[in-house]
Order: structure tokens, then sequence, then C-alpha cells
């Protein structure tokens, strides 16, 4: 039996469980034996090309990076954290000391250690050690399952309450209805946003968003021949208003749009329909070459911000705003995997789909049964 | 003699006199008779293309938004201002009652009256009507001349002050050494920012740069050959933070950078250069279709900023900031035309350099002499 | 039969009908037809002493300003409203050109018409005239009487949104449970509050107050013989914080305090109470020399604010929070009188009960019925 | 010869040379060697009372804040400094990781460890040890008087820059010419205010503000017979304002107001001659008990913030404007001592003059020669 059997990415498409060391945690650390994880379109990302953008896994690396689990050892100095305590776990251990980390910032950090982007190990094995400050406690009503969803979650509460400043009665595009792109939509709902619109180019995807947490859904148009895509941007922008009764200035304007999808064309439709002296986020990251249009964004003075993670105090809005019941995680979590199925659920993610023929939006995965053969 | 010749842009290339009827005004306006006024470059290309972007010349319009004069006649009820009054013209008059009015942001307002924007007329004849609270009184210590640039300094302190929230002892870099990059600079300069960094691709405007307001300058590379616009930037991004000894965090990192270019490759620069979490506005305009590089966007936590015009206190500011000796407003005039030399104004700042062989920053026309022949 | 007859304070617990012209509306304007006015703690406060502060009642003037009714005549420009459109009605016609006006504060104009505060005249006749953008159109769903609780909404939409920034999750306590501080509540219940504590000397009212939107109330322990005021406070604060496990830091904090009773005590237990870095919005005013200990101030770096009646999206905010049923304002009309006993009205919320014995949270008077003997 | 000579605090005017341990340092750590000295007067008030609020001086304490010097030793993790290197020393070690400490609000850490703050050790001593974040690094043209300097200075950055958020251009008056205000005039200056009133009931202290920093003086009236604090502050403030042209609105209006006098009158004076909106930042304190008048706060929307120490980024942004020469440090140091006459130094500086009879602004002990009686 292996003490802390892992799931590692030893290279493109190339995985195996490993037995890797108990961690030795410091002082101000806590040891967490990892009950949940789920799988993130990265760790993907990861197993298929080997990297992301300058990120490269150039040594094995343990994958996963959404987890909760169980607290089994503190270090020394730690007095907030005992044996047995539930804890979402926040996956960046920072540096403390630099003007990000102590301005709020601290997803900035150029030290922040993060799990599972290269060369730091992720969270799929049976232990991971966390500053105690990022092992974040869970409420009575909150299970496991939805302490792994506090990670994307935080990513939504950071794009649409900390950079996105969405406040009670003010609307918001969402554009990808993907896991991160509900989990936005959930938090515009539970910040008592009065509109919410989901735009995907998959029916069934806006179905979900609808009967999730938007109060309307948009699916862009087919592109039309020769049409270039600010083009096509801007015609299925007109249409979208169109279709909705979008208006340019006063309560049926577009506060906030949120784009999770990483399209281009999304970014471009969003900046067109949002309202002037609107706010653009950009969560999701496709191809990073997009092209904008500054005929739109300069006249309407466009605030277009980049979302990276998280920082401080987006866990605990987080982790409030699920506990107070004002939004839900399970609805999210579709297909469920044991540890030794890792590679499964990472295959139907890739796919998109369970065997079971359904979409996946969150596999969930059940942390180390201790059944795995590991080398 | 003509009460009220006006210079009048008919059509592409096609510019006359005409004698415009006296404007009647408001009891809340003012009739100031116009003394100076600057060329910018959206009156160039009003005057070469006939458009800028959505906003087409479908009628005769009189050409001008950059003047300042003296009061000749106020409405009854305008208690601020007398006849003799010498006023900085603030050149849009808005509704006063919208979202964008009553928050400060009255550059959005939707039913702006703004000087040489079709179809309204501006400001190149003997008389304009204004709000009385756009006519911003000029201090003794200020010139006409002053008064005139103004306004395209309240587009520097709109951009580098009130978007860009710089504060003393910040690092700026502005992409392009044109009027209104130079009058950023000295903007910066004058709020004590501490380094500013003038980049621009042609050397002696960084030479004037930097005699003006600039602590340093940047000449990009030459493009390589098939090299494309993103890794152009990149490169030159990498070269600009070696030569100048930028660093991405410290001191030596840079806030808040503006692009006052309009050049796609600027941009592109601008966002490589600037800080995580710090501040990209984009001031000029060239061909809107931009790209942009997400993958550096996101993981830096950017905000760009489209910026329009000027809002609640750039003006003040401006005149303030001028008045204080903060900054200088006449080096930027290098080239003076009486009224009925208008066209060889336009024709000459089109070039880029006048008569007299050297570059223009700003051609400045005396307002109405009474000589012209109109229509 | 009059035309416009109207309810007049011409000194000291002195009131008359008199017949009043029917204004002239500027081309600006609309003419509302007055429906529903409640009765204010400062129409009685002119009603008893003839003076608020420095604002003397000098000669006879209209009393009321919580008005809606429904729109009789529009001026030459409006384009918004139309002959029967039911308006809540905003009593305050600001300059929109100084920089109060301009910046989204216009409270703070110095040359504001608020209805009922000398010299200027009241709501509580036939008919008032109101600038178009002062003319809120009511939502299907909220009644003329609604309408005329959006005064005192948007006075609470001011103190705990727009000055105290309150945001979802965040605690909030609310000293004094009178109409002002109990809309503080339901506007913070609106919002997402996690926890809203009313505090009240008066049992009843901390009932009232819990059945309406309060999580948890408080009431004050009786002073004790010799002790000072900052001492009760102190003593209160601590009792309250053990009482209801209020702490310094973290979830169980208060981050932010509203004082909407004016008394000395509540000011200083809300400074005690509320966390490091805190905020302080007082709205209520009583006597206005209060004593505060800066020992609290200082070493917790709070922030006190000033609140006076409302600015920029407070009343379309009120609005859209009331038409979302987020909160609810007619549990708060406790008795109601027509025209004719508008005295009776005045007298009875001076009591502070009415004649069914019961306490009065709001009096609506409905307006002009036109069987009252005018002079 | 004693390794580490301390001067402590043993009881109210009590004080002694002892020789104390030279402190262990952590991996994280930094030893300094201290150079100078400046006396504050809490420090005073420490010797003279015992306590300041709710500190009391319990056991010996070593006293002293304001200090720089040389690094002799650096923690095993220390990248950032070296020995020899001279640093101006933060007094305040913090957490790190609560929520004041990871939103740049450091000052109210609740586990903060500041020097001479009971029940910790202050600097004046030969060694104190310092987490290396807070030893700030010296440019060349700053002396280590001037890095003492820089600690009263955070604390006027703080309450100029950070909390009264003074821009360029803006009017501020500063209540009490005395060490803290007069670097808030300082910092005022180096920010660009375009008007520095000093206020101060000594016009000696005046004339130095003036030579110093300030563009203008007011030296209020003396007290009238049987008026109240109230009535004498708004008759003072109604002096200043006629005497010194101030206006309520405009470019004449008073946008900031600090009062680091901590006297009742200068609190009250400065919330009365503030422009509406007008924020006032409480520095200095004196009796804590002081009556503010709500009459004024509200109509008026003040903003009344609390100052204590600093937070993040004011010791930087002290650095950089003592080195960039725009503002100068060494003329408020008008008394030097050698370590052995501490004593002496205290007892001038609660006298407020040295032996030459001159008034102390400044009195700045040079850190330890070893030529004291240690017990």
């Amino acid at each position: 039996m292996a003490d802390n059997p892992s799931f590692v990415l030893r290279g493109i498409d190339d995985v195996a469980y490993e037995e890797r060391p108990v961690p030795e945690i410091s002082d101000d650390e806590v040891l967490v034996e990892v009950k949940k994880t789920g799988i993130c379109g990265s760790d993907v990302h990861y197993f298929v090309h080997g990297r992301i953008g300058d990120f490269v896994v150039e040594s094995p690396m343990v994958l996963g990076h959404e987890s909760a689990g169980i607290v089994s050892k503190v270090g020394k100095k730690v007095k907030t954290h005992k044996v047995g305590d539930r804890v979402a776990m926040e996956p960046g251990a920072t540096c403390l000391v630099c003007d990000a980390c102590k301005s709020g910032k601290y997803n900035l950090c150029p030290d922040i250690v993060f799990a599972a982007t290269p060369p730091y190990d992720g969270t799929l094995g049976r232990y991971y050690r966390l500053p105690a400050y990022n092992a974040h406690h869970l409420p009575d009503n909150l299970t496991l399952e939805d302490g792994a969803m506090i990670e994307p979650l935080a990513v939504a509460v950071h794009s649409v309450s900390n950079l996105g400043g969405l406040r009670s009665n003010q609307s918001i595009a969402i554009f990808g209805s993907g896991p991160v792109g509900l989990l936005c939509m959930a938090v515009a709902k539970a910040l008592g946003a009065s509109r919410i619109i989901a735009v995907d180019i998959v029916p069934s995807r806006l179905e979900f968003a609808q009967a999730y947490a938007a109060t309307d859904t948009f699916l862009p148009p087919p592109p039309n021949e020769g049409e270039s895509k600010l083009e096509f941007s801007k015609r299925s922008a007109a249409l979208m208003k169109q279709q909705l009764g979008i208006e340019d200035r006063g309560p049926k304007a577009i506060d906030l749009v949120i784009d999770a999808s990483g399209a281009e064309v999304s970014v471009q439709t969003a900046l067109a329909i949002v309202k002037p002296g609107g706010t653009h986020v950009q969560v999701g990251m496709g191809n990073p070459a997009v092209t904008i249009d500054m005929g739109t964004v300069l006249p309407k003075e466009l605030v277009l911000k980049g979302s990276f993670r998280y920082g401080h105090g987006d866990y605990a809005l987080g982790i409030a705003l699920a506990a107070q019941g004002k939004l839900n995680l399970s609805k999210l979590i579709t297909h469920r995997y044991v540890f030794k199925d890792a590679l499964v659920a990472f295959k139907a993610t890739q796919a998109g789909k369970g065997a079971d023929g359904k979409g996946i939006i969150k596999a969930m995965i059940s942390g180390p049964d201790l059944t795995v053969d590991v080398i």
C-alpha cells in the first residue's frame, strides 16, 4: 500500500500513478488528505498539449488543483486549524511580502507556487501541504465536493465581483456556458443581478444555463460566407440586441460583460453589446491573439480587464454565498470517478461527455482510494 | 464685410469661406468671438476623408474645435460671465440630465453637440455659441493661444489623470509623440511622474519630447522580415526593457502606459511592457482593428481603457496646471496662420510640415480677420 | 372648488388650507397631480419648531415632500413623459451645471430647490411641478403609495449602498428603528447582507424590525447613575458584542454601521462595535453636538460619513429593488388619512401613535380631495 | 563594553541604560545597527505618563521607533539585503496573513509588533531586528538622519495621500504645525497641492511652516468668554474664510483638511471650513473625547477618517519623494544629541525647547556610542 499515491503527468497524453513522498510541512502549514478533486480545463490542456502558453511541463507533474480534503497534520505555529478539519484547498502559496501580496492581488505574486502549474505538483495525490491561510474551513452545510468546487467558484467571484464590481440590479451578459461561465452566472444571481444573459453556440448548454442561473439566453447566428470576424460579431451583437431588447442606455443596457469562452468573436460581440462606460472582464483563454475594435472601445470608453485566478477575499465570498444557499455547486458535478479511474475522467472531460453519453460539466474524482498500482 | 465668416468643409478636400448667420443664444448661453483655433488631426481627417468611423460629413460643416475667444454676448440667466471675458471654449454641449451627464462622464452623453463632429458646425468662424458652463475663464497669465490649447490638453488630462489615475512618483510610458502624446507627457510631469518614457518611430519627435517633458525615449527597432506584428511587438518590448532598465516589479516597473499613436504595434508593445496589475489607456485611433495578446492581458491582469474626449473636471485641471506653470503650451505651437490662410494651415498639417520645412506640431489659426471672401 | 388647495404651514403649530395658483411649467418640466404623500419627521419638525437648524420658515410654506402622483401636463421639450404617467416625485430640482451636479452628488448643489425646505413650497397640494428628470416612472407592480415611499427609501439606499458601499455577505448594524432605519434594513437585506442588526430602545420597534428585515436585535441596557455617555456607550457596545457574538475581525465582525437615530449614545456605540477599517454612516439627526471617541476612531481607522438626502442613481435603485420584490414598502404604512385630515395626520405622527392607539411608522395622506375649505 | 546598550523606560519618568541581549534573527529577518533615532511625541508621552490610552507600560521597555541604521546581519532566506546596507527601519512587524495584512492595511493587523508600544521594545539600543520587508533601502542621496525621519514622514504620507487622496491642484488646510503637521504640509506640496494652509496657535510655528511648505497661515483668534467650543470654532472658521478668501465651492474651496493637533477646536474648525463633499483626516490625538457638529457633517456630507500609523506603500512613497528632492527632512531636525544624552533629549522634547532656548521641532539621537554605563 502506498502512502501517497499520485496521478502524474509524465508527458503529452502520458500519465501514471506514482508513489510520492508524503510532504513535510513547515510550522505555518497544514497537511491535507485530499478527498475530492474536480477536473479543470487547464488540467486537460496540460494532459493534451503539455503546456499552456509559457508554462511547459518539463518534468513529471502531479495533476489537479480543484480540491477539498481533511486536515491530517498541523504545523507547530498553526492555531487556526486542527486535525480533522474539512477544508477547501486554495492552491496558490504566495510570498506574502511583495507589492502584489501586500495589496490584495496575490494572484500577481511572482513567486506563487500554484498546484499543477509547472514546475509545481498538483493535488491529485493522497496528501497536499498548504499554508494554513490557504486551507479554508468548510461550513457544515457544504460537502467536500462543494469544497472542491470553491476553486472554480473563486475564479467566478473574482471576475464578477472583484474585477467586474457587479452590484445589485445590474445587468450582465456572460459568453461561454462551461463551468466558469455557469459559475459566473451563479455569482451574478447571488449578487442580485437583475438580468443574466447566457451566450453559447451549443443550445443544450444554454438550456442548462437557463435552468441553472440565467434569465435569458442567446444563440449566436451562423457566420456568413466571406464575413470577417469583426463583421460577424457586429451582426451578432445587433441580433442579440434586437432579440433581447437590449438598449445602449438605461435599465435595458448591459452593465458588465464576461467572456468565459476565450473565443475571439465572443470578445468582439461582448464589447459591442456592453453599454458606454461599461466593463468587460476576460476570464476565458483560447487563441491568445484576439482582434478588438478600438472604434468601439474608445467612443464608449470601455474598460477591459484581464482576470487571472483570484485574490484576497474571493475564496471567502465564494464559500459564504454557497453556504447561504445563494448558489448551488453540486448541480454542476455531472460525473463522478474514483481515483483509479482518473484517466477515464480526463479522457471523458477531454471528449466533453461521459460513458453515459451525457455532456460533462464538471467531473469530480474521489481522492485516493489506495488500490491503484503505483510505481 | 461679413458678420460671421466661416471656414466650411463641403466635401472631401473641398473647403470654402461662407457667411453664416450669427448664432442666436439662449438664456443659458454665451456668444464667443473666436480668436484662436488649433488644428487637430481629426479636423484634417474630415478634410481628407470626409468621415471618421461612423461620423460622416453629409452636409457642409464648419471645421475647428480647439478654440479660445472673447465673450461678446451673454444670455439673460448667465451670471458667471460678462462681455469681454477671455475663455477657453469647451466644444461639447451636453444634455445635463442623462446618466452619463449626471455621473461626471458627460463625454458619453448620447445627445452631445460637439463642434466639428457631423452634423454639428465647428468653431472656425467669427462667432460660436456655448452653454456658459463650457466657457472656461482664462487666468490672466494664460494667452488666448494657451486657451485654444486647453482642448487637446483636456484630452491628455483625461487620459493620464482621470482614466490613468497617475499619481506622484509613478512611471509612465507614452506611445506616440504627436500633440496629444506630448501633452500626456506634460501632464504626467506636472502630476509628479518619476519617469516619463516617450516612444516614437521618428527620432526628431523623440528629441522634441525629451526637450519638452520626457525623461527617457525609445525608438522601436525596424521590423524583421516575416515577423508577425505580435512577434515584433514582443521583441520591441524586450529591447525597450533592456535599453531602459525596465523591470516587471518595483520602482523600475512601468505603472501606466498611454497609446497616443493608434498604431497596432504600439498597443501591443505597451501591453507587453506595463507591469502586472498596470493600466493601459488608449487615446490614439488609427486602424480600429487591433490585435491584442490575451496571453499578456490575463496573467498580468491588465486594465485597458478607451479614452474619449474629456469629462467633468478635465478642463479645470488642465487650465490650473497651465496657469501654475507646471506645463507649457506655447512650445507646441510651431506654426501660426491668419484666418484667410486656413486652407494653407490644413494642407501643412496634413503634410506634417510647414512652408518653412519644419515639422508641425500644432498649427494655430488666428480667427477671423474679416478680409476673406465669403459666399 | 379650488384648483390647487394646499396644506400650508404659517407658523409654529399653525396650518391652514390655502388656494395656491396652479404652477406654470417650463419646457423641461412636468406638472404632477399629487396622489399620495407620506409624512416625514422633518415635516413634523417644521410644524412643531418652525425650523430645522439654519432652515427657518419665514413665510407660509406648503408642507410635504414624500409624494407620488400622475402627470397632468408636460413641457414642450419633454419626450420622456406623457399625461397619465404614474411617477414617484423626487423633490429636489438642481442646477445641473455645478461641480456637485456634474459629479453625481447633486444633493450638494447649492442652488437645489427642495420641497418643503424653506423658502420652497412642498408637495401637499393638488399640483406640483417637477423637472422631468425628477419624475421617476413607477413600474406597474408598484402602487402610488409605494411611489411616495420611494423618497425615504432613496435616503436609505443612499446611506447603505451609495455611501456605505454595502456588498453581499457583509454585516451591518442599524441604530434606530424608525422609518429610515427600517428602510436601511430593508435595503441591506435586498443587497444580500448576511447579518442585519437592529438597535433601538423601544422593544416593540425591535419586534417590528425583526419581523420586517432584521436578522438580530439589540436593546441597549439602561444607563447607570453617574456614568458618562461615552462610558455608557462603551459598556453597551461590550454587552452587544457579547450578546450577539460580534467579534473584531473575520465573518463575525460588523462591516458597516448606520445611525438613523441621531442619538449621541447611538453614534458612540456604533463607532465602538464596527470593525477596524469599517464605515459609519450618519443619517439621523438629533442634537447636532455629538461627542465621539477619537481613541476609537484613530486606531481602528474608521470612516465616518455624513449622509444627506440622495444623489444620482439612488431613486432608480430604490424603485428597482421595490419592483423586484426585494423589499416591501407597504408594510411600513401603518396609518392612512384623507387630505382634509392632514392636521390629524401631523398631530398623530408627532404623538407617535394614531387614534387607534397603535404606533405610527409612516402616515400616508391621500392627496387633495377637493372638499377642504381653502382661503 | 556592552554589546547592546539600550535606553529603557522603567516607569514614569524613570529611565536607565540597560545591557540587553543582541536579538537573534530568524531566516526572514535582518539585524540592524541603529544609527539615528528621532524622538516622537508618543515616546515622550510614555516617558511622562507611562501609557497612551489602553497601551500601558507594565514592564521595562526600550524606547524609540523612528530609526535608521546599517544592516549588520541577514537571515538565511533574505535575498534583498546584505551587510552594510543603509536602511530606514519601519517599526511594525505584521502577521502577513490576516485580512488587514492581505489588503494593504497592515497597520490594522491585530498581531502587529510595533517598536516602543507596550509590551514591545523599541529601537533606542544598539541593535534591532526587523523582517527584511521592513528594512527600506535608503537611496544614496538620503542621509541616515533622513532615514530616521521617514517614519513620521510615512505618517504624513498615509494621512495626506493614502487616506486624504490629495491630488495635484487641490487645496488643503492642516491644523497643528508640529512635526507631523509640517510633514503633512511637505507631502501636500510634493504632491502638487495648489494651496497649503497652516493653522496653529503659536505664531513662531506658523512662521516656520510658511518658510517650510505652507502657502498661507492662519492664527485662530482668542476665545471669547462664555463661548462654547463649537461657538468658538464656528467663529474661528468664519474669520479664517474671510482672512484667506476661502469659499464653499470652486477653486477657492478647501478640498481636504488634516488635523495634526488633536485639539477639539481644531477638529471643529476643520470640519467647518472644508468644502461640501470634502474629507477630514484625523491624525493628531489629544483628549480623545471630541465633540463634532453633525449639523455640519450631514448637510455637507463630510467624510471623517481616522489615521493610524501607515500601511502598504507609504514608506516607499515617502522615501521616493524625499530622494527626488520634493521635500526636505533635515530642516525639521533642530536638535541633535548623542546616545548618552538621551534623557536630556527627552526632557528637552518634553519642554519643547533645547538648552539653546530654541524651539524643538525634532530631536535626533545618534545611536549608541558605547560609552554609556549600562546595568
